[in-house]
């Protein structure tokens, strides 16, 4: 089927009408501007090889990361100007104290990287982060719900996560996309818009595949301009980096940041 | 170093004497007498091949499973008689609802995959599953503290899963042995045992490696007849099944828990 019909049909299903759009949700955070698309691919036409890092969130959710290894990701952070550290829910309060006075903001996940936790274990574990130090909340949707069908379920999930941020983070809401249909996909986009969030995420870095341009792309019709697309999961130099935001991406996981950088200098100076 | 000398150090280390015994833990589970090993090895020697089934948590993690995939899990469990079904939290409730008034118990996840969550979060996830219906936890250990040597908090994020587990559902310890020595493994095991828990479990299935037998063997040694050892990931037939339990398991984690009795039924035909 065509995107713009799927699109239209999903729309039709999840929100009654065709032409209803979703309410404003009270708690979606505000005066954040970067969960809008404007600005992505014109930073990289007159990238300086700098300005790409600002896209970028340095990534280590390994679970065996050490403390060690937690400090030279927010030196980096600090060094090469990433637009945040994401860590896991543990390492959160460490990586807070370690950039405490910096541009560089804490970016965690909650149920990660399964998404089969309960609402309530979402809504707290995202508290948690928040008190923790945590300013962004790449949150992981009920993806079994959704290829249940029950999108009243999943949309609730969400709706428990934004609450939860009520106006002191940002929430990404990640579909697993490689695990997904594109009608599924469509879906998972316009579930997370109708309840708050202020991003869709591509994927975790665990599953069976990662970020794809066909699939940023087709999240970023869905969700328009208001707001933001993250591309995470197999992302690792500037080639790709730069294919996911001409795409649509504004943000980019990746635990290459350092790398995807220096290439982009290698690049300028071509 | 040898196994026996690893024991002695870590005992040393961790207890701060070689012949103090972990103080029993006030929480631990009761008159549970499913975490001792000492019938696993009898029941497979004349095992009818049922028997087997009563060692297997039929397992089903995978974070897309539809709710009629777990209603089909839930009624091979019954048929079986499996020990439990193991499911994500999210499908704790519609587990619980499908297994009442039957033999099967219902485990869950805590912290699963990564173990990389707050005390706090596994605390409340524990409860929530407990309220849920779930009779067992099976708890990931904060593997990056451990790596960092930081064993007072993996000891009192395995409590913190005990305390709120206390006295109404058995906590299983799971390591990820994949990512870590031996010395570590011994570590882990320790403090697992000094933390109150039930059993010590070798992997998640979703780490880069599943259980071994030299593994288990390991684990059985540290805690001895006093806790249960639970092998995992990667079981996927009889032959493996028999090994675990002859190596000192006696509880085996396994999605293919149907094809195992299956197996058990055409060895003990020949």
């Amino acid at each position: 089927m065509e995107l713009d019909l799927l699109i239209e049909k999903a729309k039709a299903e999840l929100m009654g009408s065709k032409d209803s759009e979703p309410v404003k949700h009270s708690c979606k955070l505000q005066g954040h501007d970067d969960s809008q698309s404007s600005d992505a691919s014109q930073a990289l036409a007159g990238c300086g090889s700098r300005d790409i890092a600002r896209f970028i969130d340095h990534t280590l959710l390994k679970p065996d990361a050490t403390c060690e290894q937690i400090a030279k990701l927010c030196e980096e952070a600090k060094e090469y100007r990433f637009a945040s550290v994401c860590v896991n829910p543990a390492n959160v309060s460490l990586a807070s104290s370690l950039l405490r006075g910096t541009q560089v903001r804490v970016c965690t996940v909650v149920g990660f990287p399964l998404g089969a936790n309960t609402s309530l274990t979402k809504a707290v574990e995202t508290r948690d982060a928040i008190a923790n130090g945590a300013t962004e909340i790449d949150m992981v949707i009920n993806v079994g719900a959704l290829k249940s069908g029950d999108y009243d379920l999943v949309k609730r999930d969400i709706e428990a996560v934004v609450d939860a941020a009520c106006g002191k983070a940002l929430v990404k809401v990640i579909l697993e996309t490689a695990v997904l249909t594109d009608e599924e996909k469509v879906k998972g986009c316009l579930l997370a818009k109708l309840a708050g969030a202020d991003f869709v995420k591509t994927s975790t870095g665990f599953g069976p595949g990662g970020a794809t341009t066909p699939d940023v792309r087709l999240m970023r019709k869905v969700v328009g301009t208001e707001m933001g697309v993250k591309a995470a999961g197999g992302i690792r130099d500037y080639e790709s980096t730069r294919q996911m935001l001409e795409a649509g991406a504004n943000r980019i996981g990746a635990s290459a940041g350092v790398k995807i950088v220096k290439e982009a200098c290698e690049h300028e100076t071509r």
